[in-house]
């Protein structure tokens, strides 16, 4: 067993099954070392954990939750394409846009929920760079969306 | 004839000339293995495809067509650097942007019009992760905006 | 002396200490021949150069100011994890958010200012691909907010 996955059943989190691609795309690519994931909404299961504009009936709290969640589907798709949870060696780059009211300016805080769930898991090698960015309108009307870069080992 | 080139042909498509980058930069660079693009606007020539808010005036069709033309921009300016269209061997990641109205949520839509035509040329190795994002302006009133990332070869 | 410190020197640019994230990420992750910097804010010291919407308030030059300070401070922190500045060979990707009025459609002339000065401390090796887009809310009400990519080397 390896760090990654020993890690999860450490924190008793089981991976949310790979959401399906929403459109003409595919949810992850490897070239090279790296695994691109696409930008993941916060379904768990056929739901979205949250909808709506943070700063005008979203929480921060809730959005967090949503990013947390996102976070935990950009592992499971790229999991589903690398074969094994274990070959995420690390976290490199996390983008995050946040649906946002135009006087909400705590996206770092929202973002936060994807990459303290990274830390817990991937630990040291959790530590990864990050855009926290508004937007006025996301797919579905989720709240957040999270895309991720990993590296990938043997 | 590489198979990129002879897809082109297949399909009838010729591709447009690389649009020039509308400030200071440049419209694609190549390191390692990948070529990164600057985001492609919907030019056809010296006309933008559609101008305009898509779920405000802009059609989603329209706006699929802005975004199959920015994403063969994106080919055509990838080709320009390195090239020889047929050493783009993949699409690895697609980033959309949607000048949208705030209760607009079909970015993926629209968004589709750049994946299909890739898919279209690049066929299996075109099948790319993807973000689609809202925004409330883009430049020059442009309805999408649309940025690449290919993997390379000799 | 490495080619950008003697630029740097020449240009009289001191670069600005590395701002901390502001949130539960780091500033910036080396991976392959690739450094990945977080977005970053324009902040000197611990004030932000500029805040507010641009089109609404804040001029483009303003904007423009905001945009070479947080240039600046990408190089900054990306030279804290690579060790010496001399060692970021190339600018890859620059990556240029602007909080924009609806109706402001000018964003590359407001990234420029994190364009001209990347090119002018890195020269032909500061030539880098770019997007540029508006969006309605940035964190801490910041008008700009840029990520690079860097290649670098021994």
């Amino acid at each position: 067993m390896g760090l990654v996955s020993q890690r999860l059943e450490e924190l008793g989190i089981v991976l949310p099954a790979a959401p399906q691609a929403v459109a003409a795309y595919v949810p992850a690519v490897i070239s090279g070392k790296w695994c691109w994931t696409s930008g993941q909404l916060p379904f768990r299961g056929a739901q979205l954990v949250a909808q709506g504009i943070v700063g005008q009936g979203v929480t921060i709290e809730e959005a967090q939750e949503a990013a947390k969640q996102a976070a935990l589907n950009a592992i499971s798709v790229a999991t589903s394409y690398v074969g094994d949870v274990d070959r995420l060696r690390r976290v490199i780059k996390v983008e995050g846009y946040v649906q946002s009211s135009k006087d909400f300016h705590d996206q770092p805080q929202v973002i936060n929920g994807a990459s303290w769930i990274l830390q817990e898991i991937f630990q040291e090698q959790g530590r990864h760079a990050r855009s926290a960015v508004g937007t006025n309108a996301l797919p579905l009307n989720a709240c957040v969306e999270i895309a991720c870069i990993f590296e990938i080992g043997e």
